[in-house]
């Protein structure tokens, strides 16, 4: 045993020396002595957010003031953020904005896209969809009727076959939050629109981490996350797609001034804009925009494909290390087996998965846990190591051996996504 | 004249030697040489801000990561934030929460209130209302039909008059963005009251600058913005207020996860939570929260009723000061010469208002322009001083004397609110 964890070590620093991207950690500022797996919840701060955090802080505001709404193109962030949001998920300019959140952005989504399907009403998704998701739809159902909205949930396995022609609307996420299991997109458009319905991906387990072609897969609407992988910040505002062929007639209803036409008119008629500055609504969040511009310099000269080489690189390595340190049924893995059916996360079912987690952060290492029982192990290619992935296993391997993991002090539970 | 300007000058120095909040000046980080009367778009950074931000970016962002959400209670700052304004707004704890934008917020609240009066439809506000407060009522209008929400827009002056058993709600912005004009808030909620209607107040102009009792009021919804008076930071999320009274019957429609009763069982089935907590949506954005948190301890030790007699101070000595160089005629105000139906800005007609803002900004004095023809100056009374009144006055009069106004370069147009 002594010699193959050894081995482990030697091999995972190896493989650390051959990273091509290995370059990238170093932009950011993570807490000395801890590792973390935990960037597909809340992504780390990066020295360019730092600076430019402050700089919009003192200089910009502190000092320009409202002047700053021309002289820093503040009113421009929105759509510009957007932009370079848009290269990392295969969507060309004008079809991205970021802004609000992506409760708010899946409401806009989910009631300007309902009208464009002929009357149907049945808005089709997952059961085990990232809850606010779900919830959006039962509001919108509250707010215009059953009649007009219905939303309908079954297995992810038996999503495809439950498309049919009443289906007006399938809304997914593209990388379970619980599991890590990916859908395949352009296997599900094909079969939506093969019966006239449109699709709305949810990407927040995806943006960062996982290749997506928007425009390619012909995906209709989309949201997502940028204080994931993304790294733009707790609570960072979200984003929004609207491919370009529905912005015409796609009409959201959250008719916010600055998604006017001709915002600084102040006419009390609302006329939208063209494109898709129409899906604006308030005055757009400056210092948590800005944020999100400079998390994205981090991914301005990595190959999203290497990013994904390195993140199943990693996890592999993670599963890897589990088989042979023989904890692969104490920790059973709910996540697919095959690489290309997961996102950038393992997830592994263990009835004290909280207590694990808990015993983990006692230990330094950060991953989370969601109820009732799984313990996530989030991988972010950008920042994240061999060698910190087989001290991780290592350390599993110590807390199960030692029983912390059932410590009295984790009876209670709380986490955040 | 020139003995007339020196005892002006004279006068405010003296009057800002009796200032009793003058000390809360050196909290905020003003820009040198520079003089700003338009706190009532953007309010400046103070020091507590910026060290807050700081702090939240590099120590809990950086160095706690996800665990900050419980060690640092961000998952607790929407209400916690929204308790403080409260106390500014006259609102007791459990009935604000610091979220969202103003447009969002009213979304939720016209929605939400629509059916408390019993299937009548009418939501009666004022043409001059602030644009996105009436383009969400038309959003909403678009969604539900016009069977089931219908806008419609009367004069300020006939507001109260126009109120009748067919009116559902009546939305006011307590204090015109354009005109400054404040509305009697006890005398419309009265009317509106006794026809079976409930009222929506938009405090935009009025937290942190007028004393507001929205519970004495017995007003039943508000909305408000973070980033004027209040200094939280451009874009700053908004606050929402629902009346005790109404919170175990009303029902927003944005039902974000964060609203959920148990946000953290992950649940398929939307149960909204008790009280105020029902209107929060998506993960909150903790940087800008904790900004606004920061900027409201400028007001901890100062009472609003002192803030409001020194702002209708700093305005009766603009007038006064325009008065003596006689430049009445040519900048006609438009705002009520009564006091105390103003809030706490002036502002003043003019053919060529975005010219004198501009020459204003090129000699280092900031006040806005609201188009066609609006000259703003807002009195921030927690920062501005009788000598930057009165030096304001001055330059105007000679900016107008030298017709640098005129100049062709202000001939295009940009603002922001």
């Amino acid at each position: 045993m002594t010699v193959a964890k050894k081995w482990c070590l030697t091999e995972a620093q190896r493989r650390d020396a051959a990273d091509p991207i290995a370059f990238a950690r170093a932009r950011f500022s993570l807490p000395k002595d801890r590792i973390y797996f935990d960037g597909n919840s809340l992504g780390p701060l990066s020295h360019a957010v730092r600076q430019r955090i402050a700089e919009v802080t003192a200089q910009q505001w502190g000092e320009d003031l409202i002047t700053s709404w021309n002289a820093h193109q503040w009113i421009d962030l929105p759509k510009r953020v957007g932009n370079r949001i848009g290269r990392l998920i295969g969507a060309s300019p004008g079809q991205v904005l970021c802004c609000d959140s992506i409760s708010i952005n899946l409401f806009k989504l989910l009631a300007g896209a309902l009208p464009m399907v002929r009357g149907k009403r049945q808005v089709l998704s997952t059961q085990d969809n990232f809850p606010t998701d779900l919830y959006m739809v039962q509001g919108l159902s509250h707010l215009i009727g059953q009649h007009a909205c219905r939303l309908d949930l079954v297995e992810e396995s038996a999503l495809l076959e439950e498309i049919n022609d009443d289906t007006g609307i399938v809304l997914v996420t593209e990388v379970n939050f619980r599991t890590g299991r990916r859908i395949s997109i352009p296997e599900l458009v094909a079969k939506a629109h093969a019966h006239g319905a449109l699709v709305i991906v949810d990407l927040a387990h995806s943006a960062g981490a996982v290749p997506v072609h928007l425009e390619a897969w012909a995906v209709d609407f989309a949201v997502g996350c940028t204080y994931k992988y993304l790294n733009g910040g707790p609570g960072a505002p979200a984003f929004v797609y609207v491919a370009k062929r529905h912005q015409q007639q796609f009409q959201q209803p959250l008719f916010g001034w600055l998604g006017h036409a001709q915002p600084f008119d102040f006419s009390p008629h609302y006329e939208g804009a063209e494109g898709i500055s129409q899906l604006l609504t308030g005055t757009p969040p400056i210092i948590s925009l800005a944020a999100v511009d400079a998390a994205l310099d981090a991914f301005q000269d990595v190959d999203i494909r290497v990013l994904r080489e390195k993140s199943l690189g990693l996890s592999e390595y993670f599963l890897l290390g589990l088989g042979l340190l023989e904890l692969e049924e104490q920790l059973r893995l709910i996540s697919p087996r095959a690489a290309e059916h997961r996102g950038s996360q393992l997830s592994f079912a263990h009835d004290d998965a909280y207590g694990i987690c808990q015993a983990l952060i006692e230990r330094g290492i950060i991953a989370d846990f969601r109820a009732p029982n799984v313990l996530r192990i989030g991988f972010a290619p950008l920042y994240n190591t061999y060698e910190e992935v087989w001290q991780t296993v290592e350390t599993i391997g110590e807390v199960l051996a030692a029983k912390e993991h059932q410590d009295p002090r984790w009876q209670t539970r709380n986490a955040v996504t």
